[in-house]
């Protein structure tokens, strides 16, 4: 009844992508699933693994399968399988952990170094018809819920992870920065755990109308002036630079009426002058989360950071609970991930999908490609 | 009976101290005290005040009175002191908050804007005959005890704050990256705590004896390779100081078979090589500490840090039961800072005594200063 | 200009109320501010002390003025005062600590045994005209807040100090046993800080119905059934009790759809029973508040909480940030206490209002009383 | 090589044991280990089931082999294992859980539904010559430490947990109820915590003098006075044996000079009265731990445990890294378990070991079982 032969969207080398066939996965453990595949995500990863064939230690040495944003119908289950059945329509969470080890024992097995994870080399990524995964890492959706919702689970989970490292709770401030994907939708679940105000800061005035208008995750919008290029050509020293972060802080704080500063402070962007900028924001005894990721090293306030007592926490992939709590968020309505999809593409016009993503600008938000057709 | 003059060592400018007389403090609060200061160690900060006039915000704009980590014997006791009664001998916390602010009201009163803290510009410090504070910031030593323990309860509450923060725990792997007064008590107090291993880094062979032999407060002591000029005598690269700090790490966790990682790592130097190792080498998951400060910007690995999900903190003053701790860890002879006690001066040569400690080298460890002798 | 007499409703002693004259208060200290007093609720203390001049340890040995959830406008400040001006409207948190304290210090000063609060003996309450308190323990309102509202911080601040210690969060599952003012108030708050839901438990259906329909704090609501008086009128056991309280628990799991139950549970009643069936009802490793006060002691489910592994908390008073927090969530509308509000009384009418709440009932939720009429 | 029978000590029905002969377990898992059984301790539930055939859900409905405190060797192990080679002496952990469920992906693996814990029906245990288990679950012991010390991890794990959930840290009082094994290992590890002071508790004289004298484990020792019997012979209101809690609390913090109490109270006793009196002892804000199991309810002082507001938790089982530290913490000689050691049996011995502990009595502490000789 099933398809048997499995198309998928292969990365053979870097820049080199193809459709293909693989084999279809079997059911081998007790506790494995086969998804067939309903919507996909592409996320900035993605499209370095395609461009630069590797992110920091994971290298491109032989082809793989992209994709990791997925969301799908279960068509085959082990038996031991007791979460789901035939016919459900889930959520995939894309990575599975080894379980044996001390993170995964421990409940962070964000940090399992033998995690399988979609399109992580050398491990195949969802764009195919079919993906083999774990019963556990794979979330039923409520019927209201469409395939792109739940493939848009994976980018909620990452805002919810990020809110998670950060202690986002109840009436505190937040500042974000960056209105992206990610950015735009850590602003929307801040909004929906009772944060008292949100600000959203971006450079692009259309995105900043998205958050405060469309999203309407941001109480307020913010976009930071840059300092003017010197007449005479010559960079700023760290401590120009520095002392500009500091000014825009002030800014912010004053424009937003924020006393002391934001509880938490969110960084969706890895550039220099906004984890300055940041780290002078934070109120004292705060938390300053570091979640969009640029530069290997960056020069760092970190004596502001020591006197003012902050907690300086990154955000890697999720932990227990995060994506169950993506799936609610998105079932409730409180958070409305399909308002940031720009462009939908069918599973033969991938490669279109992922040039739009890495050609980029203000009209690129998230692109989607539908499975694969029977 | 008690004198009424109160001879004081004045910073009257930059580089210009001298022994003066200021007026004898008085009762004016019912919970104040007077104390007769017995014991005065001498801590950087004093230095770069006298040297530089400022830290920070800190601004030396007319005279002030140095010193902070004092003890003393009360003398006078205002109407409201139940804690304390007259010739009992007390360390002094150097710092006392509002107690009206959101800081001081949760508990969080290190961060107290309005905090009267000895030796911080415009407030006198303790380096007088007499000396006022608050009842609840002195704590009563036990017998046992001598002033100049005391006095070192002010250096031994750093680094109980410090392992505060770093939440060090019983059973974990601890490194410590300077052996300074501030490293080998956070050595000793890590120790105390039931750390499982301790290791103490520094580039002073001595520095590491006492670490190792004399402290004995850590399980093994290493000397980290720096990089060789180059040849041609250029700088190295970012990325080559990058290179080098993970080598540097991975040496330091295979020499002391530390496995994946201490679960913390505290830098008790400011120095930039140091901090970059630290962000290395600690454990997935776990806690660095900045607890030195040194430049206002470093250039920091933050992708490391992101991906390791550390939780990086800084380190100010003391919260609440930290002096307690302090005192209860010199009672009962698990911390001995007396043995890092170098030098000893008479009140009088209080230039002197500052003199040894701003000339600095491998024989200086603590410097200490007698009361005024009646 | 403002009146010099400052009428008073004082508790003379057990069930011997009466409209008398104290003095005006006078400022003294720099952080003391006097309120004219606006509106007060009345408490279920309030009335048991009138009723039998005891509670705990605090004992009524002289007349003290009753009342201690209020709100008022500040006329006169103490020299120190920067966070209120006269003419605001401020909302009143009736304890000050003693700021002295080791519990004030690190941030429980709920825990201050020397707190002067309101209303408790050997302190004046606050339903006099003039009120005398710290300006730091009182909070200015919006303006569109009215003094009703900010009467009614008080238990709302209540109910956000249940759900502090219970860790409520967001997206969690969240029952409530008591459908009184404090119940709903902390339905209504687990709600605003995003429960993905909450449930309601009352025995009575008109305020089960206000939960479901008019505050609209609850998901669902539930009237637990009672066990049936024995043929034989003799008592149940300890473990048929104990067997039926699992029976319920297992009920309100079934009809909810809660699956291994709710992560927190909070009891509001103080009944016996309700403690037993909601400790059945808690999550493993799920959080339990005992809120409500009845007896001294009960029969407790002691190895159940244990294999569960659950951690007990109770909750007492308010700390920091919590009022600030009961501001915050009344101005935004996200807490709409004014909608328990069931009877107002003028101030001469102060004693008809304590005896509609000693009478009580299924329409009496919530009295005011209102401040002295110039 | 190997032996190929299973002799085991095998619970048929309640009270009816008999040295039989199972097969030997084969590895079937990639993760599978093969331990041959070196040293196993008895433990009061053991007897439990052999007395009762029941403990709360878990009964005995056919026959499984007993013993869950176990070491042994390795002598096989699955094709995936890395942490072990053939020939370890290992420490087993005895519980090892689904892997699945959202506890043991949270790392709260000790409240999973679907561990296969040794000795709990219808699971065997590790009174067998061969046992197999995960490999994950066995902790590499270092040479010095015997097959004795790696059966004895096992109840000094349960004191970890207990210690992990009270939180215990470097500079608290605490104060443990209770001198039996738990209890004693409680105190020693509360004292390699750097608690600052450790109080015992106990009716038994040789008990206390255990805890004071021969493990050093507690720097205090106490017998509580009971309530004298009522002449007329009527039993006590509990009223008055409230009262009486609360006046042995008061002499306790007396006796050892513990100012507002100790941070930590720990009951490893399950008695009613113990439980009364360590509420009313636990400083306020501080924490109880219920580690000892008695009767299902207790009559328990509710109000002051709310009032003090404390934090009630319970134990059960051992959570990640609880185990480790167990070893290492025996390894390093600061805990030293082999000094309970009152009773050694052969296997062929182990109705004799169990009718030792069962028989119980002053002098019985912990009773081992050899391993099968070959």
């Amino acid at each position: 009844m099933t398809s048997t032969t499995n198309p998928s969207f292969i990365l053979r080398a870097v820049k080199d992508v193809v459709l293909g066939d693989i084999p279809k996965p079997q059911i081998e453990g007790a506790h494995d699933v086969i998804v067939k595949v309903g919507q996909t995500g592409i996320c900035g990863s993605d499209v370095h693994y395609w461009q630069r064939g590797r992110i920091g230690d994971f290298v491109l040495n032989s082809p793989i399968v992209l994709g990791h944003e997925s969301s799908g119908t279960v068509v085959e289950i082990g038996a031991a399988v007791k979460n789901l059945r035939v016919g459900d329509k889930v959520a995939i969470e894309p990575g599975v952990p080894c379980r044996h080890c001390e993170y995964c024992r421990s409940g962070s097995y964000n940090l399992c170094p033998d995690t399988v994870f979609a399109a992580t080399p050398p491990h195949n990524g969802t764009l195919s018809r079919f993906y083999k995964t774990a019963s556990d890492y794979c979330y039923p959706l409520p019927e209201h819920m469409t395939l792109e919702d739940g493939a848009l689970c994976e980018p909620v989970a990452v805002a919810v992870q990020i809110c998670k490292v950060g202690n986002v709770k109840a009436g505190q401030k937040v500042v974000v920065f960056g209105c992206g994907p990610i950015g735009l939708l850590v602003q929307s679940v801040a909004k929906a755990y009772g944060a008292k105000v949100v600000i959203g800061i971006d450079i692009s005035q259309s995105r900043l109308e998205l958050a405060s208008s469309v999203l309407k995750c941001a109480d307020g919008v913010f976009s930071p002036p840059s300092l003017p290029k010197k007449p005479d050509g010559t960079a700023y020293s760290i401590d120009e630079e520095s002392e500009h972060s500091a000014k825009v802080a002030q800014i912010i704080k004053d424009n937003f009426m924020l006393g002391e500063g934001p509880e938490v402070v969110i960084d969706a962007t890895g550039a220099q002058s906004c984890i300055q900028t940041g780290v002078n924001l934070t109120k004292k005894g705060g938390t300053y989360v570091q979640a969009g990721m640029g530069r290997e090293n960056v020069v760092f306030p970190i004596t502001t950071a020591c006197i003012r007592d902050l907690t300086i926490r990154g955000s890697i992939r999720y932990t227990a609970g995060v994506y169950p709590q993506a799936v609610d968020l998105v079932a409730s309505g409180k958070i409305q991930p399909q308002k940031l999809v720009t462009h939908r593409f069918r599973f033969e016009e991938a490669e279109q999908a992922f040039e739009t993503v890495r050609r980029g600008g203000e009209d690129v938000l998230k692109v989607m490609i539908e499975g694969v057709r029977d």
